[in-house]
C-alpha cells in the first residue's frame, strides 16, 4: 500500500462562489455597533476604510457570492491545493484513524492568507484604489498583502510591530521583495505613531498601535484603504475555497471526516476549511464535529468572554460581538504570532456560543513537539500557528487509539514555517517558553469590557 | 485571456524510470582516474563510499533505470511539479518570447534536491546502511538529505561549513526538524578535522574540508556511506525526472522549447531538466539551444580548463575529466552558495566540450534585479542559485524582443530563496558585493592541476 496519498483536484474544480454561512445561521448575528452611539453601524460608516463591494459581502445575506474571474485567475496560481493522508503520521501514532491534512502552504506568501488578500487587492483595484495600507505581527497576513498588491498594481504600507521588524527581518525582506514597503511601528508617519513616540520613545510597538496607523493613513486619503487579514466577516467568506475543495477531495478519498480541526487566532484559516463543513450540517445533511485550537497563553475562545469588544487595543474600531479577553490584555510572546488576538471572529464567536463548535488550549511546547513529528513522518515543516491544529489532530487520533475506534479526522495545515525558524532554534535549544499568563491581569482586562447599551 | 497558465500532470506522469544521456552520448566519457597510480578506477574502489545500487548506476550503459516504486512513493508526495508559463513576466518584458518554467520548489525542503536524495537515502537502506554523512555549503543540499533520512529511517550527519553553520542557523534548524545532526566544520569529531583545527583554531571552514570529514567518518564504518548531491553520474541521473515531466508539459502546452536554460553549479538541475530534451535531439529528434547560466565570479564553464582535476580541496577524492578552476580557486563571496564549486558535473563539461551546450555567466546584481522583478510578476521569491537561471531566460527573452522573433524559452526554477532571504536584504540595502575574482589567482589555480598520464 502507498505511504503517499495525495489527492488533487483540477483547475476547474477551484470553486467559482465563496460559501457564506451567516445566511444560513440558526440565529442571526448580533449587529456591529457604533462605539460613540452604540446603535449599529451601516455601510456608509464603513466606507472611507473599505471598497463598497467589500462592504456588501460583509453583510451580505446571500449564501453563496460569486468569485470574480480576475481572482480565481491568480488563485489559479496554487489552487486548487492538495488534501493529504498522514499515513506516515499515523503509522508512527500507532492509531487506527486516518488523519488528513488541507495544505494551504503552497501559496506562494506560505500560508492560507492570500485567498483573501488577492480578493481584496481586485475589489480595491476595481474600485479605483492605488493603495493599501495594513499591519502586521508575525508577518504572515503582511506578505499576502504584498503579493497580491504586486500582482494588482497596488501600493501596499505595511505597519509592522517594532519589535517584530527588528527580530523577523526576512519577513520585511519578502514583503520588499514584493514591492511593499514595510514601516516600523510607531512610527513617525502618523499622528499616533508620533503622539506615542513622544509618549514612549523607545515604544516596541504593538499590534494595536500598528492597526490604528494604518487605519489613519487609509482613513485621511481618498485613494487609499484599508485591508484586514482576519476576524472579519468577507475575509472569512473569502477563505472558504479551501473547505470547499476539502469537500471534494475528501468525497474522492472516500470518506467523510468525524472530526475537523483547525488553529483560531482571528479565525480566517479555521473558518475556511471549516464553514462549507458546517453548511452541509446546519442544512441537516452530515454530522461533523469541529474542534478550535488556540495556545493556552492567548485562551480567546477556552477563557474569554462572549461580549461586545473592541477590535483593537486603541479603540478605533467599531464594538463586536465576539469572544474576548479583553482588547487591553497582553499575552505572554509565543511564536505563533497569528494566535496572538485578543478577539475572534464573531461567526466564529456566534458558533462556539451556540455549542456548534468545541475548542482546546494547548501549550506552545505540545505543539512543537507534534509540529517536529509531523515534519520528520509528513516531510513538512508546520508554521507555528499550524502547529496547534496538528496538535490537536494527534490528541484526536490518539483518543481513537485508547478507544479502538478508526475516526477519520480533518485538519488545516494552513501554512508552512519557512520564515519561522528561529522557533524551532528555540524548541530544540530548550528555550521555548510555557510561562502561563498572568491570571489577574487577565480578569482585569475582561472586567473593563465596554458598557454596551445593546446587550 | 487567462494570466495563469500552469500545467500540471497527474500522479501516473511521473516518471517510471531515469534517462542516463551518457548511454547517448555521441564520444564516451573519459574514465574516472585513481590519484595515485592514474589508472581508471573499478567498482571496488568507491565501495567504501557509496552502495553498489549506485555504483551500477554511476557507470550504467543503459539508457534508462527503473525508478523503485518506494521512490516513486515519496516522490508522489509533490511530484508532479507544475510548468508554469510566465506570461506575467513576458508582459512585464513586453517581449514576443513565450517563457515556461518548470518550477522545483514545491518540494518539502524547497529545491530539486530531495529528487536524489530519496534516492539515495532508498539504496543505501535497502543495503543496509544506517547512517549517510554529507557535507553541506548553503544548506539546500543538506536540508534534503536530512528529510530524506526521515522518510526511510537513516541517521544523517551533515558537515556544515562552520561559516555558514554560523551565518544560516535556520538551515541548521531545518535540518535538524528532520531530525538530522548539523556539525560545524572543521570539527574535532574527524582526524582531518582535528588536524586543521590545531593548526588553524578559528578556521571558518570550506566544502573541501567538509568534504574529507564526511568522507572520513563514512569511509571508516561499515554501517555508514556518504552522500553527494551534485556532480556524480548517478545523482544527475536521478534528476531527468525533472526533464522527462517537462517533456510532457510543453507537449500539453503545445509549444517545443527553442531555447532551455539552467543555472549550474555541479549541474544536478541543469541536467536534470536539459537531459531528457538533449537526448532527443541526440537521437536525431527536435533541435533546442542550451544554455547553461553561471556566476561570473565562479565561471567554471566560461572561463574553467576542461580538464582532469580533483573533485575536492584536500584531494582524498578521484580524478574526473571536467571544466575546473582548480581545485585551489577560492571564488569571492556571493549568495548562490550552490554555485561556488571550482568544478563541474564531468557529463555536463563534455557536452560544453562537444559544443551541445553553451554558457553564459552573470554577476549577482544582474541576477537579484531579475529575480525581484520575477518575485513581482510570478509571484515567487527564487533561491539566488535560480536567479541565474531567470536572468538567463531574460536576456534571452529580450533578445526575442529585439529580434521581433516569438521564441519558446523554458528554464529550470530549481528552487524557492525562502531559506536566503539575508541576500534579498543585502540587495535591497545596496550591498550585494560584485567584486571580481582574483585573475591572478585562478591563473595560478589553472597552472597547478594534477598531471595525469592518461591525458
Amino acid at each position: 500500500m502507498s505511504d503517499t496519498v495525495k489527492i488533487l483536484l483540477n483547475e476547474s474544480d477551484i470553486p467559482e462562489s465563496w460559501y457564506n454561512i451567516a445566511a444560513e445561521l440558526p440565529e442571526p448575528l448580533q449587529p456591529v455597533l457604533h462605539p460613540g452611539t452604540g446603535q449599529p453601524i451601516g455601510p456608509d460608516d464603513l466606507a472611507p476604510l473599505f471598497p463598497m463591494a467589500l462592504i456588501g459581502q460583509e453583510v451580505s445575506a446571500e449564501p453563496t457570492i460569486e468569485i470574480p474571474e480576475e481572482v480565481r485567475d491568480v488563485y489559479r496560481m496554487w489552487r486548487p491545493t492538495p488534501l493529504y493522508r498522514a499515513r506516515r503520521l499515523e503509522r508512527a501514532l500507532d492509531t487506527p484513524a486516518r488523519i488528513y491534512y488541507k495544505y494551504e502552504g503552497t501559496s506562494p506568501a506560505g500560508s492560507h492568507k492570500p485567498n483573501t488578500a488577492v480578493a481584496q487587492a481586485y475589489y480595491n483595484k476595481a474600485e479605483g484604489i492605488t493603495k493599501l495600507t495594513t499591519e502586521t505581527g508575525a508577518g504572515q497576513w503582511g506578505s499576502a498583502l504584498a503579493f497580491a498588491g504586486a500582482l494588482f498594481g497596488l501600493e501596499v504600507d505595511v505597519y509592522m510591530v517594532k519589535v517584530s521588524f527588528q527580530q523577523k527581518p526576512y519577513r520585511r525582506a519578502l514583503m520588499e521583495s514584493y514591492g511593499a514597503r514595510c514601516v516600523a511601528s510607531p512610527s513617525d508617519e502618523t499622528e499616533v505613531g508620533r503622539r506615542i513616540l513622544a509618549e514612549t520613545p523607545d515604544s516596541t510597538g504593538s499590534l494595536g498601535i500598528a492597526i490604528s496607523e494604518a487605519v489613519e493613513v487609509a482613513g485621511g486619503r481618498d485613494d487609499t484603504k484599508y485591508s484586514l487579514g482576519s476576524v472579519l466577516n468577507h475575509v472569512l467568506l473569502h477563505q472558504t475555497v479551501v473547505g470547499q475543495e476539502a469537500v471534494k477531495q475528501m468525497e474522492m478519498a472516500g470518506d467523510y471526516p468525524d472530526v475537523i480541526v483547525a488553529c483560531t487566532g482571528g479565525g480566517s484559516n479555521f473558518a475556511g476549511l471549516v464553514f462549507p463543513f458546517l453548511g452541509e450540517k446546519l442544512r441537516g445533511g452530515r454530522d461533523v464535529r469541529v474542534v478550535a485550537t488556540e495556545p493556552t497563553n492567548c485562551p480567546t475562545l477556552t477563557k474569554g468572554k462572549f461580549a461586545y469588544d473592541f477590535g483593537d487595543t486603541g479603540h478605533l474600531t467599531p464594538l463586536v460581538k465576539m469572544h474576548t479577553l479583553g482588547s487591553t490584555f497582553v499575552p505572554p510572546g509565543f511564536h505563533a504570532g497569528g494566535l496572538r488576538y485578543h478577539g475572534m471572529a464573531p461567526i466564529v464567536s456566534h458558533l462556539k456560543d451556540l455549542g456548534i463548535i468545541e475548542a482546546m488550549a494547548f501549550t506552545q511546547s505540545q505543539c512543537f513537539a507534534s509540529g517536529v513529528q509531523f515534519a520528520r513522518t509528513e516531510g513538512i515543516i508546520p508554521a507555528p500557528e499550524a502547529t496547534h491544529a496538528i496538535q490537536g489532530a494527534v490528541v484526536e487520533a490518539l483518543k481513537c487509539k485508547e478507544e479502538g475506534t478508526a475516526r477519520n479526522i480533518l485538519f488545516n495545515l494552513s501554512g508552512h514555517g519557512n520564515f519561522d525558524m528561529q522557533a524551532y532554534t528555540d524548541y530544540f535549544a530548550g528555550d521555548l517558553a510555557d510561562e502561563p499568563y498572568d491570571e489577574a491581569a487577565l480578569a482585569e482586562a475582561l472586567s473593563t469590557l465596554p458598557p454596551v447599551a445593546a446587550e
